[in-house]
């Protein structure tokens, strides 16, 4: 078992501070379409990051596994929010990857990788919504 | 319909950058006790990040509805990762809130106005896991 504590302080208006020990501050708010300020990270925003993150970092497991040799590694992870029966809710996140890679001839092994990241992502599995990975190689 | 867009690209080892735009980009890497450096943000850190600034908000904007006027508002959100039958899984955050009043007669609304945060926060309704609520005034 495995805890992860981050910590809030409500500022002013609609805006917070967010912390974990030994980790660097920043700025978080109510999304500028439900009033508050631009230019902050939201609660939507950062559970998006928390599922790209997540299958960056399940990704790079997978590919060091199997002796992958990754030149880049880039995603686009967006979070779709709807109104639902049960009020507001987060219903789809969609990852789209880009890898490049030193070797082409390891692409259907790359392919195998993500899908394992896919797979085994612990926030992806505590979602009831849907996420939904594309993969380009390059 | 809303949509939350976020960016990574990893850099080295099991770090990457993580970007949205006009935000502030900050380092997010595997755990440590995953084989991650220490000091940033993880992925699991972010989910639970994500769940209390949800809660955040959610209670702000309650808040402000029912007209209660709060002097400081922080919480402790942890999240707590386990081995599952389908592998490892965020099986609970625990966000553990303190809220200041001016008037502490507004108790028993500030408490109602943090139980319709909890029933409305759109990211814990896109979890599985449970998500515990504690409310401290003070």
């Amino acid at each position: 078992m495995w805890t992860y504590e981050t910590f809030i302080d409500w500022k002013a208006g609609k805006t917070g501070e967010v912390r974990a020990e030994g980790k660097p501050s920043f700025a978080v708010a109510t999304p500028p379409e439900f009033g508050g300020p631009k230019n902050n990270w939201t609660p939507e925003d950062l559970l998006a990051a928390a599922v790209g993150s997540c299958i960056m970092t399940s990704t790079l497991f997978f590919a060091e596994r199997a002796k992958i040799s990754m030149r880049s590694y880039k995603s686009k992870a967006v979070a779709t929010m709807e109104k639902t029966p049960k009020g507001l809710a987060i219903t789809t996140i969609t990852v789209a990857i880009t890898v490049g890679l030193h070797d082409a001839a390891q692409s259907d092994a790359m392919r195998k990788a993500v899908a394992q990241a896919e797979n085994n992502c612990p926030v992806s599995a505590s979602l009831n919504g849907q996420v939904e990975l594309g993969l380009t190689l390059e």
